[in-house]
């Protein structure tokens, strides 16, 4: 019985576990993991946090009955520590007593994820200061919550987590500030975008400071009291770093697996590592941007699941490709929804394209059908019209105004292509021109008097 | 200067009216309507007649001003009769006095649209019995409902105007009946969304009668008291005949114009319809179906904004083309939403395809995350993957969805390029597998095994 050893008992790992069974239940299959839980959702830990899913057990995708019944084998608190490819086994240390051991595989699938990065400053492994990437750290933070019941929170970085945690902490009842490096939040969104996200964020009552540079944390006995910035000091009960994440191939230094600059393997279509019996897929991977065929890191969960699945037909021996991303990605801020998919303007020039660009604002609905708002919506194209990125906020519809642009890039799709889409039309749904239309045609004009 | 005329003032026409004096200020625009109302939405009349839109006002898409503003003359209660394109002239009559007199061209746009059509049965003419096409049967409507307060509604047709109203008339107190002839609805959609928005009208309170063939309107006096059909009498205090509509092009009959079978006229992408100096846009047309290069009747107001851009634009000298529709369409019903786009398994064999369908229910939101519900993704492929049409009901995130899977038609995109799209996800919108994607992947599945 040929074996496959699974580095990671997550999205990556668990969807490629359940595919070779499925596909090859000759397969011996085990998955190893250094946390205490299998296959959760990870992007859920927000909102058991704000009480939204009552329960952090909700969070599991997988329970350990179907885990079971699927033929997996998952050994936790077990973490890998190295990779001994020559004679085909990993070297792994048991958490719970220390000791070290073999594993022998036929097979490896390194699906480690990411890891929460902190940044470079003394005091931050305070017990009041957390990061959220797993569902330890969501323990530890619920129960910080629960059992000290903090009135005042302070966020260190703008980006997903750090905006859906603003959301969940004012939830819960604490008053939040917000600290931010640079005046971008999210990666860079354009302008009239990243101005609705703060406008959302003062209307919830949380504050920001943008262009903060944290010089130190300032602490009394276990805790931090407050941040001190170049723009003034921030005291909270609570203080969550959320400055990014890195790729958790530590492990591989100095295996003949090749990690580029942020840490990431560059796996192939099939998640082949180049090491024979190596596969790679997930959060611990860069992958293939579509728009522009270069390798970028943008670990997010759907990928790591297509990854995953790509991965384990390919070790069981059915031909499948991941064809790459185009770096769709929705958030909730509040009552605001924000989508992005493509390049920015700022990526596009840097991969050599002369972006143009556009904004507009356009109902979400037909205005006369009530409930409706404004949806604003910034498209890039290069000089030929052919479409490079898009991000839109609205109080609703965003999803699918993204995903219908996601596709639309992914087809390679010019400005003009996209005016004449056959969208849905309803007026509980879109005015008779959708927004993504409004912004089309717009773009088009603007591409013809250039 | 040179003058264009527009027969009929509503979507198609107005949008052409501005587009031309947009580009060529040097054009006379003068429209013609046989209605007293110019350019208003009429897919809200459903939700003015339930109240959701207060004032029937609200629907108008452009006021009398900016029609003024624009530089288009309009002259309303007056139809156009006759088509004198020798002389290039048009017979117009006067409603208001009886008198007729002819309008000189130099471009025609023939723009009136559609008409409801009642089926051919005695008795129809009764005055609490209706149908909604146009603002003037809304009107009607409007002042039965508000002066008669009837009690009870029978719909006869179950397309998008009777489910709509079924929905309106409820919210009004009304009780309702609807009457159908076959078994199918909303032209034939899936078994399984049928009965879904079955379930969801008798979950409303909605009595519905299939496959039943009305025989007779009982008369009493002006007004109808029942339906007679051959699986027994429905009565009610007012009646809808919903049973669908036919372009307006009687005027054009002996005129050189080529109709086709189902009265429409089939202008090239250009909107110009072979015949110098006349075009033609919007509901009074058919258009080609891009997957399968066949001319289709789908009037829709979308597909009348876009073609009377294109008309105008054309008109106007700026070279501009309408390449088609994939058919894609929406409504609610009451708390569902359902959405259609491309072919259903029977078009796609009567177009010559060997279709392979799917049928997946699935998840809109993250499990965990409260409020979401279950989506039926219904989608066709032809038997080497590529995919044809798809139709999905579900309580939220139905237009975006539709919309992503017309963009996937539009771009020729196969079952395996589906599953590889890199929608949007967290928690708050979609499951990690958005219900696309689970559908591509089951329909890849049984594209295998076949």
């Amino acid at each position: 019985m040929p074996r496959l050893l699974i580095v990671g008992a997550m999205a990556a790992g668990m969807s490629a576990a359940s595919k070779v069974r499925r596909l090859s239940p000759e397969w011996e299959v085990t998955a190893l993991d250094a946390g205490e839980d299998v296959s959760y959702g990870a992007c859920g830990l927000p909102y058991w946090l704000g009480g939204v899913t009552p329960s952090g057990s909700d969070l599991y995708a997988l329970t350990t009955e179907q885990i079971a019944e699927r033929g997996v084998e998952v050994l936790l608190r077990t973490r890998v520590t190295g990779l001994l490819e020559g004679r085909k086994r990993v070297e792994a240390e048991d958490l719970r007593n220390g000791r070290t051991r073999e594993e022998a595989y036929d097979a490896l699938l390194i699906a480690t994820g990411a890891r929460a990065v902190l940044p470079d400053l003394r005091g931050l492994d305070a017990e009041n200061c957390f990061s959220l990437h797993d569902f330890g750290d969501g323990r530890r933070l619920h129960r910080f919550l629960e059992e000290e019941r903090p009135r005042s929170a302070a966020i260190w970085g703008m980006g997903y987590i750090g905006l859906e945690m603003a959301e969940n902490f004012r939830a819960r009842g604490l008053t939040v500030t917000m600290v931010n490096r640079s005046s971008q939040i999210l990666g860079g969104v354009a302008e009239p975008i990243r101005d609705r996200i703060l406008d959302t964020l003062t209307d919830h009552g949380v504050a920001v400071r943008l262009q903060s540079e944290v010089r130190e944390a300032m602490r009394s006995g276990d805790r931090i009291t407050a941040l001190d910035t170049d723009r003034g000091t921030v005291n909270a009960d609570l203080f969550l770093v959320a400055t990014g994440v890195r790729p958790a191939t530590d492990f591989l230094r100095g295996s003949p697996l090749r990690i580029d600059g942020s840490g990431a393997l560059r796996p192939d279509e099939t998640c082949a590592t180049g090491v024979h019996g190596i596969w790679a897929a997930g959060d611990c991977c860069a992958v293939r941007n579509r728009i522009t065929g270069q390798w970028a890191y943008v670990p997010l969960g759907t990928t790591a699941n297509k990854m995953g699945r790509v991965a384990g037909s390919n070790i069981a021996g059915v031909r499948e490709r991941f064809p790459g991303i185009v770096a769709t990605a929705i958030m909730k801020a509040f009552d605001l929804e924000v989508g992005i998919t493509g390049l920015s303007a700022e990526d596009a020039a840097a991969a050599g394209f002369d972006p143009v660009t556009v904004d507009v604002e356009a109902s979400t609905r037909a205005e006369y059908y009530p409930g409706g708002g404004t949806a604003s919506v910034h498209l890039v194209a290069d000089g030929r019209g052919r479409l490079l990125g898009g991000q839109i906020c609205a109080p609703e519809g965003t999803k699918g105004r993204i995903d219908t642009l996601a596709a639309a890039l992914t087809a390679s799709m010019t400005a003009d292509e996209l005016a004449s889409l056959d969208l849905a039309y309803a007026p509980p749904f879109a005015p008779v021109w959708d927004p993504l239309l409004v912004a089309a045609n717009v773009l088009r004009s603007k591409l013809k008097n250039r």
